[in-house]
């Protein structure tokens, strides 16, 4: 217990990874409201578009009008996704974006063979031209990106050792290229994880890298992800990608039905009753939770939003 | 890590705890379906019925038809709940199950008064004439049980010191009767507990009471209940009620809608892919899931019975 971190960054994934999955299309107005509800949260970073192509993922064919709706609050960095060079030009053009760079790679061969067309050593070859462009157009890198990092529906269990040696090679290219990594972020892309390996994983990695900061981003698809979440803090890691209500999942991970991302103000509440800081407001959260409901037009997963916070109960019981 | 336990024995309460909860009246027929179609799947203590007031839990009414009617399937121990002198009358009356006494105190004073009208030093008074009756009868004594260990909704936060000095004066009452306990349970009755209240009472008590073998009832209405499990796991702990599908929770814990007991199916995937042994069958204990789900005719909290399992997709990356 006593590697807990005293305070935990959560990168909000909502908007992104949340909308992307559902099937009925969602009014672009009523994405920028869920964003601004967000904005009233605390949150640091909000993830709200993703630009991919709109025949694969329909739900993103609005991102520019998206991005060009929404209000932007002060003090938080909203950013988007891109897969290739072509949703990165999308991202610069909106000029409204705050743009990071990372160095990113499936730890599954397979899954990288369905989604890019690209083996492992093709992976590395492109991360190559990727960090050219970002140093092109002035784009900070400072994250090593592991997807599938725990198992892979097409590829079955990643070892520990495959990780490893996948994040020494991003950190090599990151030599070759003079970028200075500060963030190793593994990804439990098809929610194969459970928290000995996250334990195991985060622990044999962080033997070796010390000086960098860990990021996960955990699925619930297996109901793991706020015990995974658990085991992390444990191991000190202080930063999570997570989604209001529990919205997303991957719209290629091959399965249907499932939870999505870990709940934002799940994890959130669990981090405040054990004292640890997340900067947010859990009562908004739980909010912005029921808008996701609202706007989606079906239940969400997270449970909070059920079960309700302790606050209100702890103060009915000091009368 | 190095506390976790080699297996992990699991309580089986769905019957029980989740069909008590449901508002639409089950078929006996059902319930006795449900029963056998859980006797498959490797458990080896499934509590079937509550034996209550039928104008305040008309769920459970039927239970002396239910027990009439289940056929029971060698080495299982079937057990029925009892909070009275009458619930302990009509279980006897059964001549089916396997009657286990135990010393049961609420943590909250005021969720005592609430449901039993008894303040704390009343309900441990009271425990002396329940022992009285379970020597009467023969009726074996082993463990000690303590309901709303972790927080309350009526009482607030219970302080660690509070359930250490109940448990001493459970352990006080069993010396002045001649009983010798084997079993510390502690009910998480309103999912108050996260991981770090879960290791910190646990470890408490560990600390006091080494010798003792810890169960773990938990909810999971705010999403800990596999955190929690977890955390348990780490300190050792190798016993846990759970409900198949999620079935459950409390009908007088003053809060609706929301997620019930901890999914026996989804401890079970953590434990084994975590290596613990739990004797259960996976595909079968989902099986009985689906089943629950159509016989309440709603869907329940699980999340591997949504997100499958891994043995398949295993299996399928080896092709």
């Amino acid at each position: 217990m006593s590697d807990f971190p005293k305070s935990v960054k959560i990168n909000e994934e909502g908007p992104r990874e949340g909308f992307q999955i559902e099937s009925g299309p969602i009014p672009t107005a009523r994405k920028i409201e869920f964003i601004e509800a967000l904005s009233g949260t605390g949150l640091k970073h909000i993830q709200i578009v993703s630009f991919v192509n709109p025949k694969k993922v329909p739900g993103m064919a609005d991102a520019e009008e998206v991005v060009r709706g929404f209000r932007p609050a002060p003090g938080i960095k909203y950013t988007g996704l891109w897969l290739n060079e072509k949703g990165l030009e999308r991202a610069r053009a909106t000029g409204k974006l705050t743009l990071e760079g990372k160095i990113s790679i499936y730890a599954s061969e397979k899954f990288s063979m369905r989604n890019n067309n690209r083996n492992t050593a093709q992976e590395f070859e492109y991360a190559h031209r990727v960090l050219d462009q970002y140093k092109e157009h002035g784009i900070p890198v400072e994250r090593a990106s592991v997807a599938a990092a725990f198992g892979c529906n097409f590829q079955g269990d990643i070892p520990t050792a495959t990780i490893v040696d996948i994040v020494r090679r991003i950190f090599q290219i990151a030599d070759e290229n003079a970028v200075k990594l500060k963030e190793i972020s593994l990804a439990d892309t098809m929610a194969w994880a459970t928290p000995l390996s996250i334990k195991r994983t985060v622990g044999a990695l962080r033997e070796k890298y010390p000086d960098m900061r860990f990021n996960l981003h955990l699925h619930d698809t297996r109901g793991m992800g706020i015990a995974n979440a658990y085991a992390a803090l444990e191991m000190g890691v202080d930063m999570f990608d997570a989604c209001v209500a529990g919205l997303g999942g991957c719209p290629f991970a091959g399965h249907k039905g499932a939870a999505g991302n870990v709940c934002t103000e799940d994890l959130v509440f669990m981090c405040q009753e054990m004292g640890i800081d997340t900067g947010l407001d859990l009562d908004k959260l739980l909010e912005c939770a029921r808008l996701a409901e609202d706007i989606v037009g079906h239940s969400l997963p997270g449970s909070v939003k059920f079960g309700g916070s302790l606050a209100r109960l702890r103060a009915a019981t000091r009368h």
